[in-house]
């Protein structure tokens, strides 16, 4: 059974090697992880950036199941590269899962990056949009996506000191992804 | 015909209107906008937040395409949210399109919100992450999907001053997808 392993992991100094112990992790659960660095992509062609694409979608396509990594990146929510990913697998009627290393309610975490007021019964931003305030980790399209087309998200009991590089919460996923791939 | 309506309008104080605008528009080209804020839901429910998700999920099933809004969201890149659903039209084989009214490249988006350096070659933001340097408008995931599975992402020519209540480039994804919808 093979999972495709999306998350902005792919953005990290040590990117390859973190796909390495996902995909290791991935097989000593008797899975195999899919990674989008796996793809062989020349950097410097024109269509660089579509050859990744293909590549990420082909690699879905051939996927039986995602876990992605939906720990806040450059804000307070996940990150909308990985995010189109679970959409996409969703639709496709693939099993979803994911984690997030931070488990703050996302309105929480938007007070971290500006000043969150309350209008009219709604909570705001800066700018005077509404702020989710469901108590959910993210926003609610992907948190019942999981719960639907899936396994709700996970996410660890205590933040973990190092949130991009610590799995335990993506080792829980893929004990999930074995249970329910491998009885099926 | 009928288009689902996705992006953060919906967290606008004047999100009702805009949705009653958009739908407007779509109707003037022969189709019919369907907008989240249309169901009806009970917010002090509490499953309220699976109300929605249910609701916006069904919509988009019933929908023949998406227009999404990508104008950046708290943040360098689009909303999370509206991305998931576009992730999940492209996987059900929907026609995709959006619109972005800020037409920087991603990686000027970034320097707007933190310090942004080079290292190794690659473009790093203020935690060490790679920032995608392609010259994409967002993340290539979101860019090519529009490519491959509908029309490319629409721009203004020029930024225009209401970033959120403009809907020019809006109706242009209408206009193309009434020629696409309508003609097949």
């Amino acid at each position: 059974m093979k999972i495709y392993l999306a998350g902005p992991d792919v953005f990290l100094p040590d990117a390859i090697e973190i796909g390495r112990q996902k995909a290791a992790i991935c097989a000593a659960h008797g899975l195999t992880g899919l990674y989008p660095l796996d793809n062989i992509v020349d950097l410097t062609a024109p269509d660089a950036s579509r050859q990744i694409f293909c590549g990420n979608e082909a690699m879905m396509d051939e996927a039986d199941a995602i876990i992605a990594n939906l720990t806040p990146f450059r804000g307070a929510g996940a990150d909308p590269g990985t995010v189109y990913e679970l959409g996409y697998m969703a639709g496709r009627r693939k099993f979803c899962l994911a984690y997030c290393n931070d488990g703050a309610a996302y309105a929480d975490r938007v007070g971290r990056f500006m000043a969150v007021t309350s209008e009219d019964g709604r909570l705001v931003d800066a700018l005077g949009l509404t702020i989710e305030d469901f108590g959910l980790v993210d926003n609610l399209m992907m948190i019942h996506a999981l719960e639907l087309h899936g396994c709700p998200l996970v996410t660890p009991a205590e933040q973990p000191v190092d949130l991009w590089h610590d799995l335990a919460a993506f080792e829980t996923c893929v004990r999930m992804a074995a249970a329910r791939l491998i009885a099926t």
